[in-house]
């Protein structure tokens, strides 16, 4: 193992500028560890003249970056071009079949095809390591495939959506609306230009599904993720949230179940005194809950140049000193594929009911409540001007589904002027 | 790699009926997950006839642990008889010095012996690792070894002695003296009867010695750790802390400086409100920040039959998959004897003078501390009967020695009427 891992570089962003700096910062260290130097030898990205700040010079370029796989000069390819399909899937393909090494930060890519590529790897005695899509610095792909390899994980959740965290903090901080809040994030880079991806919940979900499917041994299913974005969340449900001591978190939940494996990623309250609801900005955080470890929690910056090329050689380190872990922590073929849960579990939820402000309306809803077996733990009325009653409720422990019809039934009375708004509580 | 992992389990305690039990309960998971099944193949123990809760009759028995090393039925053994020196030095050397791997809890016997044990391993072909020597069920040595290892690590800092954070907690939470909730914690059995390795700092120091030399690629240096135990901390000062917004805490400090290393174990006072500050009760956190990962925080159970079986076969499942990685997370000829730092870096302290309730004392003590370069950021004497005047001062950063200068001539002074209490207050 005395010759150097080459390493070909696709997409010269921020994270591929990042690994390159952290190569030239660190290479002797990294050597020192690896046993083996680590050199990079080739690059590719769109502009070859663009300044990024890196001298780019010592290494070959290829203008197609599937071109780089094909290389005979490189051992191992750092994808991190993006784009769930197109050239990033392409390359990766072919490095695999080729039997190079690939490491990604592409969650898109991984939690849609994760399964075919872990195969195509395995054939080919390659390796496939994707540290970077979940959680950016935190090493929690290595925790769960390796470290607490041994539990049978009962849940695993995460807040790894850096822009909605950031979003909800500071509409709580600064009662700001959501749309207004976008806007500053988007002027901050915090948040894309389309920021779809990030608010509707999609990027936390790509996540989800890749720990989902490590955590329990089943392929990942992207598709079973139940998503719920945050731009319905309003600046109301989150004052009236923290009144009663809780916050509203992006929040994805993972559990196998007897009917099936259950994976939301929506919004949801936590107790504002619990580790997701003190966490506050673009850190990410992800626990694990083991049948022998207990609950382990990891926190850490979950984007931007620094901690992604952190876990982009991270992989790279455990791939030059020969570790071989699959995938998903075990081979591809062995992985189950899991029924999905008809329904989330029971659980209180918080109700925000906008009513007229006429005798009899709250007996109206304690009464539809009832009707669908709800039963009520905390109900406030706050003073208020005018016609319009806010009434908010925080239910006991309850199938969404009964929530649901009853809610209906409140909606489509005369009492009721606005949509009723209801939130999971998740016991975190 | 079909042939399975033969493993013998040295002492039979809370620990090493836990890892009986895991690998009962998930001995398929683990299978899938290392590609060869892992087996249990003999034990030893000081009683063979105890009744543990578990089946022993599958399993060989030695009632000299050292002679597990010599069966040929076995290829790692998994030490948690614990003690620095004796017979599980004697075991651990046997077996790595005819190639056979061992995966041991014992941060004692790691703080010592460290390096010659790597050194053992490493020309024996043999992998030693001990992931449950430190912080318990955390994943830690994992991270840093692995999935942080292309960082320069810039600071590690941990509370990671449950006991000593569990009688701190209760001080603050029940008004409890010291030896009070010692005594408690004895009865609960979160304590030894012999309690000075837990209170002494002792045992956390173990843990940042071996967490040091793995960030810093230094040979370990139990020795060089600066270790204050929590015996002296009162509860007065747990409650002003409090009140100035701080939380004490037995924390562990890393740092490699311009004049060398420094390792210090000492109660600090922490920002109530920093993550560390909101640790309560048994729970480890790690915190490990690295330049280009920034701060990552580790938390979660540092002791415990479960969680510390979960870290012993988390290193098992590696070494079956054939994972190699050295002790230090680099060859163990190749970590630095460190310079030891002569002082800590400069701080904030607390200090609780006890002073006579007479006119111009506290002007004695202002001039003394400003004789020696030491400004105030926050004083306050709070109402008192009687004639003795608590007087609480924040100052703003100074170096230790330059502390002690003043605060010996304000002890020296008739208007002292007790040692003066100086703690620092560490920015985590």
């Amino acid at each position: 193992m005395t010759q150097p891992l080459r390493i070909a570089i696709a997409g010269l962003g921020t994270v591929g500028v990042g690994v390159v700096r952290m190569v030239t910062a660190h290479g002797d260290r990294m050597a020192a560890r690896a046993g083996r130097a680590i050199e990079i030898t080739a690059v590719s990205a769109r502009s070859r003249t663009k300044d990024r700040g890196v001298d780019l010079s010592p290494y070959g370029w290829e203008d197609d970056p599937v071109a780089l796989a094909r290389r005979d000069d490189v051992d191992l390819i750092v994808e991190v071009m993006g784009g769930e399909d197109g050239p990033a899937k392409v390359l990766t393909e072919t490095a695999l079949g080729s039997g190079k090494h690939v490491v990604t930060a592409n969650k898109a890519m991984m939690a849609r095809h994760g399964q075919a590529l872990a195969e195509l790897a395995e054939a080919n005695g390659a390796v496939l390591r994707y540290e970077a899509a979940v959680a950016g610095g935190i090493p929690i792909m290595k925790a769960l495939t390796e470290g607490l390899a041994g539990n049978g994980i009962e849940r695993v959740m995460g807040v790894m959506n850096g822009t909605c965290n950031y979003i909800l903090t500071q509409m709580e901080q600064t009662g700001a609306d959501y749309a207004d809040v976008l806007m500053k994030a988007q002027q901050l880079g915090y948040a894309e230009a389309d920021p779809a991806f990030d608010v509707g919940g999609i990027d936390a979900a790509h996540k989800l599904a890749l720990l989902a499917a490590t955590s329990f041994g089943t392929r990942v299913d992207f598709d079973g993720v139940q998503i719920e974005g945050i731009e319905q969340v309003s600046l109301a449900d989150i004052e009236q949230a923290r009144e009663m001591g809780y916050r509203v978190k992006l929040l994805g939940i993972a559990r196998m179940g007897e009917d099936g494996l259950e994976q939301r990623m929506q919004p949801v309250l936590v107790p504002a005194s619990s580790s997701v609801g003190r966490l506050d900005g673009v850190t990410n955080m992800v626990i694990v809950e083991g049948d022998f470890v207990g609950r382990t929690v990891f926190t850490g910056p979950g984007a931007g140049e620094g901690p992604t090329a952190s876990a982009i050689l991270g992989d790279v380190i455990d791939i030059a000193r020969g570790l071989t872990v699959p995938a998903f922590g075990q081979p591809a073929g062995t992985l189950i594929a899991a029924n999905r849960a008809a329904t989330a579990g029971p659980a209180s939820h918080y109700l925000r009911l906008t009513l007229t402000d006429a005798p009899g309306t709250l007996a109206q809803v304690a009464q539809a409540l009832a009707k669908h077996g709800i039963s009520i733990n905390r109900m406030r009325q706050n003073d208020h001007e005018g016609e319009i009653a806010p009434v908010l409720i925080v239910t006991h422990n309850c199938a969404r589904t009964d929530l649901d019809a009853a809610l209906a039934e409140i909606a489509g009375s005369p009492a009721s002027l606005a949509a009723p708004v209801a939130l999971r509580i998740e016991e975190v």
